[in-house]
């Protein structure tokens, strides 16, 4: 119990894009690792540190990083008198206190609730609302992939719930320091910007598997399939921003679009498995197209069945989200669960808190949703709720803060 | 991917009380973890199954099961026509599938959410409030250990999220696999029972930490050092309902009581570290006692220091709480944190989901919040919110129900 894990991580550091392991079985933490008998010890689940100023790639973290266990967002709004300057304070400090406890470190005047755990693959990512941009004078520095989104017809989106000056999405396999990172970053806005809202969200638990396999969402599905690979030769051109980009200040960042997504499982559930398939296009048991094959076989398109009907419909999710249905639009899809308990009327207030990756959101998640909000099968299941569309510069450079390039340059 | 986890699992099957681990580097799976690279392979804890009905222990999984990463508790209300018949039909359903879950299997016409992923721990542990009682005809069976508690003065208990007829609490390690328990055991209540209020908790995930270590909660503290051990003499009789109980049917049993407690962590977090150790009478780093030596060194209540006054204040919570100060009175508290965002003012909806277990709640629970009510230095950051009593059967003997004794003996 004397050991203290914050105090031995703290002399490693972290680096890596994907994620280090720190310590192990043949490590630092061996001798640590060899005293214990209980099915609990540290494992990579909590030593693995996920860099906030990764080495190659110059994009934030939390953004190819694998799904982590426990999510917040949140969002927050400049307080009045709050300009450019005083929000480039604040930037600087939140990249300071993200670094260090991405790194496993306790800042300043800590709380002590992420005291004893390893880092658990912490993920902080900071991005800018629309409004941002209006209160810090910096209405010429906006980007125009931060136009607001269209309205689409299944929306019944609380604007309370939506938006925002400032966005940080928070991750991390402990809730315990998912909860101590929210905590301390709320803090330091404190005088410059109010909370506006704040959302939490879960993935499976790494190790609950015997694979690293795809994500399950609440419906049951295989979700995260067909995803964008970053081995894909086009990744980085679709889910990053290039070097052409009007605003220099992204060159290497990304869009995050956010969307509350509630599922209405009691209506889901009473569908029969076969319905459900169609309604997707793919297994529920292994998340195989219906056209045959494993997870990773593609779908065959234009496959008709025997009653000359498309194997997988017309209006299936996956047929008319996919690139082939949108002009090769694709984005990186990596969102959470979330479950608020149940509403009034008995239904669970549970869904997917839906964020998606990419350099430009017209091409990519407006143009699927403008799609599915007009012949999605899966539509009739979902209510969006909430809304947010946010500019996520790239990482900070040696000594940099998140945004300084937007902020001071 | 098409390794299905749960298949390999339901050839297993589940035994021992604290929690057998299936498979493992060197066990049943050792081919399929052999084949893993990545650090999210399935390991012990997706694959620890806790025993619906424990071999040799007569109590409930969930009581002296080690902590879970996730929680849910839901309380039910029995519907206007349902009575013991129709009651006794639901505690069978619900016995069954949660000895199915526990074990990793998939119930009939499974919604899918937990499919892959091994049984993480999962536990579901039923109870019986006051009002079961009445609704049921059995009113002569009501042990008066559930006698409604007193009213405290610090109490601001929300009626619609205290009490209830049925109440569960399912853990698990792994957030998917606990919310399909949930809505498996939700679903069928239907036509029986209706939710009257359910809510979320999460502790730290196994692997976060170095060694199997006492929880934080989300004060910071170090919180369960002083909890009686399954190895004390009087461990059983503390915890679990003897040979001489007015209610033969719960025998083997214990009660619960449950408080939502909310914790003011924008007040409590402004108090000087050395203020928050008084306020608990422990180190906030360790655990261990202000009058000095490790997180397990007991305290020393009769230490003055150069001032002449207690070391550990005369109000220090867990002074006021320790059996010297009860007549002896011990319970075990076994409880999970929540965090549901953040209030309109700005302040976070988090604490503690207090879940305390022990024979008599007369003379334990009630007998120490009494005293914490009048004298705890830690009750002007807490609120009370909601509140419940539940009377938690032995486990089902081979063949049985949980609370088939009750419902039909
Ligand atoms: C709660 C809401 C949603 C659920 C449950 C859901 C579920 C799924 C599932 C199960 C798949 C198939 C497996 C996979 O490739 O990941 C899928 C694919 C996909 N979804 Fe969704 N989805 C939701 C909302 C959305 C939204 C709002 C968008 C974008 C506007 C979207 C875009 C996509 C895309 C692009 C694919 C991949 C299609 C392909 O290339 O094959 N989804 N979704
Ligand atoms: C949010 C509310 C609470 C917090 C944050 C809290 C925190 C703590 C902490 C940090 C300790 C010292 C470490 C330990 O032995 O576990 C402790 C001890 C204890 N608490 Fe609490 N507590 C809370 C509510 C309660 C309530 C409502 C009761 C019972 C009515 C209670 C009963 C006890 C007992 C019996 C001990 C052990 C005292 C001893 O034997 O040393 N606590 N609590």
């Amino acid at each position: 119990m004397e050991l203290s894990r914050r105090r031995l991580l703290g002399t490693v550091g972290a680096a890596g894009a994907a994620g280090l392991v720190v310590g192990g079985a043949g490590g630092a933490l061996g001798v640590a690792a060899a005293q214990d008998d209980g099915p609990e010890a540290l494992t990579t689940l909590g030593s693995t540190a996920v860099a906030f100023r990764p080495a190659r790639a110059k994009h934030q973290a939390g953004i190819t990083t694998p799904l982590q266990a426990k999510g917040h967002l949140v969002a927050f709004d400049l307080t009045p008198g709050s300009g450019r300057k005083e929000a480039a304070a604040l930037l600087r400090r939140w990249s300071r206190t993200a670094e260090e406890l991405m790194a496993g470190h306790a800042p300043h005047a800590d709380t002590g609730v992420a005291l004893d755990a390893g880092p658990s693959s912490l993920t902080v990512t900071f991005g800018f609302g629309h409004g941002f941009f209006d209160r810090t004078g910096l209405t010429k520095r906006r980007p125009t992939q931060l136009d607001p989104l269209p309205d689409f017809s299944a929306d019944a989106l609380d604007p309370r719930r939506s938006n925002g000056d400032l966005w940080i999405q928070i991750g991390a396999d402990d809730a315990l320091v998912a909860f101590h990172a929210l905590r301390a970053l709320q803090k330091e806005a404190a005088g410059t910007a109010r909370l506006r809202w704040q959302m939490n969200g879960f993935n499976r638990t790494p190790g609950a598997t015997a694979q690293p396999m795809t994500a399950r969402n609440l419906m049951g599905q295989v979700d995260g399939t067909n995803n964008p690979k970053p081995s894909d030769p086009d990744f980085d051109e679709r889910i990053f921003v290039g070097r052409d980009a009007d605003q220099q200040w992204m060159r290497g960042g990304s869009y995050a679009v956010v969307r509350r997504i509630r599922m209405l499982l009691d209506e889901w559930e009473k569908q029969p498995l076969a319905k459900q398939e169609k309604v997707i296009g793919r297994r529920k048991s292994n998340g195989a197209p219906l056209t045959g094959g494993s997870e990773t076989t593609p779908m065959r398109l234009d496959a008709n069945g025997p009653d000359g009907l498309p194997v997988i419909p017309a209006d299936a999710h996956a047929r008319v989200a996919a690139p082939e249905s949108n002009q090769g639009a694709a984005m990186l899809r990596r969102p959470f669960s979330f479950h608020d308990g149940f509403r009034d009327d008995g239904a669970p207030d549970a869904g997917l808190l839906f964020v998606c990756w990419q350099a430009d959101p017209l091409r990519a998640f407006t143009q699927i949703q403008r799609k599915l909000d007009r012949g999605d099968a899966l539509s009739v299941f979902l209510r969006h709720e909430a809304s947010g569309l946010y500019a996520v510069p790239p990482a900070a450079e040696a000594g940099d803060y998140v945004g300084r390039p937007l902020l001071e340059g």
